[in-house]
């Protein structure tokens, strides 16, 4: 027999068979409609306000619900109401999904918030005599879920929390399969996690409510491990073969995450108790010296990492300081020293759904490329060095207040620095924009020789660049290059077929499209075509975190991605030879 | 196309299609082939001669695998030979499962060799330049697995075990999903695991090759918590809502534990570190005070217990000294008092998959009884008491050298003590004689009354019964009578249809039948259908120990058994009150 649903409040009429799950025609008819506990009746999200039809009795969820949010008494939750008449019905705007945008900047890329860390609120039902189920038992008939897996301290407490609560309990389940804790009564508001982005040179980090995906606060720091060295290599150099300083490495970077979570969490009033799931992302080497795994195989070819896609991690393992039964997932590297933080990329753009040809570019100290033809995506890496972040230059300096990010030349030279502070040095951006300035004026040759006596060129006051700064920016430029015409070049692809070209990293909006292609950074396509991302890797990390199934989902796609190395083919050093003249552009 | 493959050695002769895997159709013919890796061709157990037809060439596990076990050239795994034309194969001996005999009085039971921890040894191949897989990726392809779980610290030294071996390494897997160690070349003969099972009085430990199935050594001791009371209920008063008291207990049984295996493992010359699991069985309340969780909720209706399938656990977490990344597997709780003791003795028996009628009966401290009828199986436990075990028995002792475990009266009164050593005391079995003789004697009155002016009856030297001793055993027969008779009640089937009783329990193959159903202990049927099963908690130990697939079969079964609460129900007073006649026999 068919019957009808009427949906006034999205003006829709669909028509359903007797017994249907009124859940599931709602969602077959497109509407978001809030559902994260698998229709199993107990995130009681999907609250739909009965307007006319059969209604019957409410359950103990549905009772406890509608006293809550101080609802009439004809609101049920659709993933318990089965169809048995014509019905009409009103979905508020609460019980509708609320999307997040991870990606702030030059793309927009929409998650559903379906976190790995869940609570719930439940009414448990007391043991009975003629049938005395076990404390897990009671536990797992509620979820509806046959067998969970439970830390081993939770075990020892969970008689006594249960007793001291009166089975009126919030537990905390991970993916659905694991028990991580049971909190008395109703804690399901206090449910937070946090999205780690673990650069070479930066950390950033942000609080994230798991239930909204709103973030709460945000923190960035430089990462303590510079003083052993500005770059992935000579980080890996530092501690190859040798324990001790892996280490060192090691507690330094974990000092500071613990000190800024600490920060944060004072700041935002969150309780470390509160935090229950950690998501990191970072390169090859950061992630391996993060976990405190050997990157002796990453110091000689052929380069390979210890791990791609990570076991589970409990926070404890890495001394993380928030909830000890919390968890840690740390985000895949796809291979070599293509790590985490471009398959957290890759996640936060959504790339492998984008129709037409893309490149994915991070520009950092490594400069990693991902080719998304018609079908594949396939990654290299190139080893840009650390120029682009105002290392290894004179007076180069990070993109902090005081930098020099942007150069014009009107009559004359014109510089701007962060936060109009007077200037301290140069960073990437700006080096970028000096150096298209100074070529077109022929003080820099096509060949990266300096047109000065003095071999210096005088920017501002103290600020100048040697002839040396030209050649690191040169070589940092051919990396790139190089890298781009090869991956292009494998794929029989020319520059004008790509759709479009997104660009990652610390840059942001600075960069100037026009003066990158001057100097031969980027290909010399419609300018429209490229979008700064920002920093994709944090958050690709956000996504990994508001969203479990993005880890399915990324993890798939590193065990199918082809990778391409750059150094073992013949053409390499010819083609860098070549790339190294700033004219040679793509 | 069809084509014949002929077994020799088997002397028959299968159909088969081209591109049939020669190992599926051995198995299809009712020959038990060895292959323990899943067809994976991991194991290498599955190795036939190919005597005549198609030959390919071997793969490099084939060659390696000849080469060790000295075998002309032409045998194959038949995991990886597919049919291409018509075959002649002989099986070797060596190629077929050996089944193990768990249980060895009373009843066979098989099981075939299937652990949750397997060794192979394999050769890696080394990660290449032109696509440097991660060293877990590389393990995980040769495994034939997607996504393998790994201990933290072992990824800590992935890499420098791979490369001091050069990657000529034995994987240690666990449920065929987790990687729990690497060890360096070929150590696949060296597989042991533990199986213990922890009585309210003694403790048994069997340590076995993984490989074979076959014990190695066994040991048995006094359960140390005895001093803090000699019964389940006892010790549960003691921790109750006494966390210190908990631990003491918990304390106490993991120091026997652990100086026992210490001694076996030195006794058998194995070495800890080639103990990767350890499969714990035991009542209820043994259980819960092993792991260390707390026994409140046993302690008072409606009795449940905190699990009844309990997470994975790993040996560090419960302090055993063995592999640090060993896993421990306890036996499922049933419910209540039915505990993890009656699901190995359930698993060991094959209960389930008898045809007929059938009741199983742990003559314990606590008496377990478990009615197998057509279709079902009801659990119940009742209370009774120490006695059978020579507990609350004036001159009662365990079952050890000079325990009197026999009587008999021809003439005059004949007794037998263990060992032939002088008498120390009665065991129960011993008691259950006494008892019957005294009562055909009239010395006992069928209300259990002593018919002798000083309320002693003496047996010999300094060994006596007293009034209060019969009460005791009358109490412990009336226990057992009234679970037996409700349970049978509960199905209205009467005694005369059961097929079968298995006893379980330390009394073994010592307790007179005759004698038993006399006082009433056990009901009159057909002697030839009793069977003592002997330790069949042990058993059981060892049956989840060599097979993992029997865990899963167990906790299939605990979720679907039937519990009685003979306590909770209105007849039990009555019942009980009557069964308290020794001649009340059923």
């Amino acid at each position: 027999m068919s019957y009808t649903i009427h949906i006034d409040s999205h003006r829709k009429a669909l028509s359903a068979q007797k017994g249907d799950l009124l859940v599931d025609k709602i969602l077959q008819a497109g509407i978001n409609l809030s559902v994260t506990c698998d229709k199993k009746g107990l995130c009681g999200k999907c609250l739909v306000e009965i307007v006319d039809g059969n209604l019957p009795p409410p359950n103990e969820q549905e009772k406890y619900l509608m006293k809550q949010k101080n609802y009439p008494q004809n609101f049920r939750l659709a993933c318990s109401f089965r169809v048995a008449d014509d019905v009409r019905i009103k979905i508020p705007e609460e019980s509708i999904t609320k999307d997040v945008l991870v990606l702030t900047s030059g793309l927009q890329s929409i998650v559903s918030v379906d976190p790995a860390v869940k609570k719930f609120h439940l009414q448990l039902p007391r043991p009975e005599i003629s049938s005395p189920l076990s404390l897990m038992e009671i536990l797992e008939r509620r979820l509806k879920e046959k067998r969970m897996q439970a830390p081993f301290g939770l075990l020892m407490d969970i008689g006594k929390i249960l007793e001291k609560c009166r089975f009126d309990v919030t537990v905390v389940v991970y993916k659905d399969k694991e028990l991580l804790n049971l909190e008395p009564r109703d804690t399901q508001a206090l449910n937070y996690g946090l999205a780690i982005d673990i650069g070479t040179t930066t950390v950033a980090l942000e609080i994230v409510n798991l239930n909204t995906g709103e973030t709460i606060g945000t923190s960035v720091a430089l990462n303590s491990q510079s003083i052993h060295g500005a770059d992935v290599v000579s980080r890996i150099s530092y501690a190859y073969q040798d324990p001790n300083k892996l280490y060192k490495l090691r507690d330094e970077i974990r000092g500071t995450l613990n000190s800024m979570i600490n920060k944060l969490l004072k700041e935002t009033k969150i309780a470390p108790s509160n935090v229950y799931d950690i998501t990191v992302t970072g390169n090859t080497a950061m992630n391996h010296l993060f976990l405190g795994l050997s990157v002796d195989t990453l110091a000689l070819a052929p380069f390979n990492s210890v791990f791609d896609c990570l076991p589970e991690l409990s926070s404890r393992d890495l001394g993380f300081r928030i909830n000890p039964y919390g968890k840690v997932y740390v985000a895949p590297n796809i291979k070599s020293f293509v790590g985490g933080d471009i398959s957290a990329g890759l996640v936060a753009s959504d790339l492998a759904n984008k129709k037409g040809i893309y490149l994915f570019i991070d520009l950092g100290t490594n400069g990693e490329i991902v080719l998304k033809n018609e079908k594949d995506l396939i990654a290299t890496s190139t080893a840009a060095g650390p120029a682009f972040e105002g290392m290894n230059i004179s007076c180069g300096m990070l993109a902090q207040p005081g930098a020099i990010y942007k150069a014009e030349y009107g009559k004359k030279l014109k510089i701007y620095t962060l936060r109009n502070r007077p200037a301290l040095g140069i960073c990437g951006t700006g080096l970028i924009d000096l150096v298209a300035i100074l070529l077109e004026q022929g003080k820099i040759s096509p060949s990266g020789k300096l047109n000065d006596r003095e071999q210096k060129i005088h920017i501002k006051d103290n600020i100048f660049l040697s002839q040396n700064d030209v050649r690191e920016i040169q070589l940092a430029c051919a990396a790139i290059k190089t890298g781009i015409k090869m991956i292009l070049e494998e794929y029989h692809l020319t520059k004008e077929q790509l759709d479009g070209i997104y660009i990652a990293g610390a840059f942001g909006n600075y960069l100037n499209i026009e003066n990158a292609m001057k100097i031969g950074l980027l290909p010399r396509i419609d300018e429209n075509k490229i979008f700064f991302i920002g920093n994709a890797s944090l958050a690709g990390a956000k996504t990994f975190l508001i969203s479990a199934p993005s880890r399915k989902v990324i993890e798939a796609i590193v065990k199918k991605i082809r990778f391409i190395s750059l150094a073992s083919r013949p053409s390499f050093q010819q083609n860098f030879v070549e790339a190294i003249e700033f004219s040679q552009g793509l």
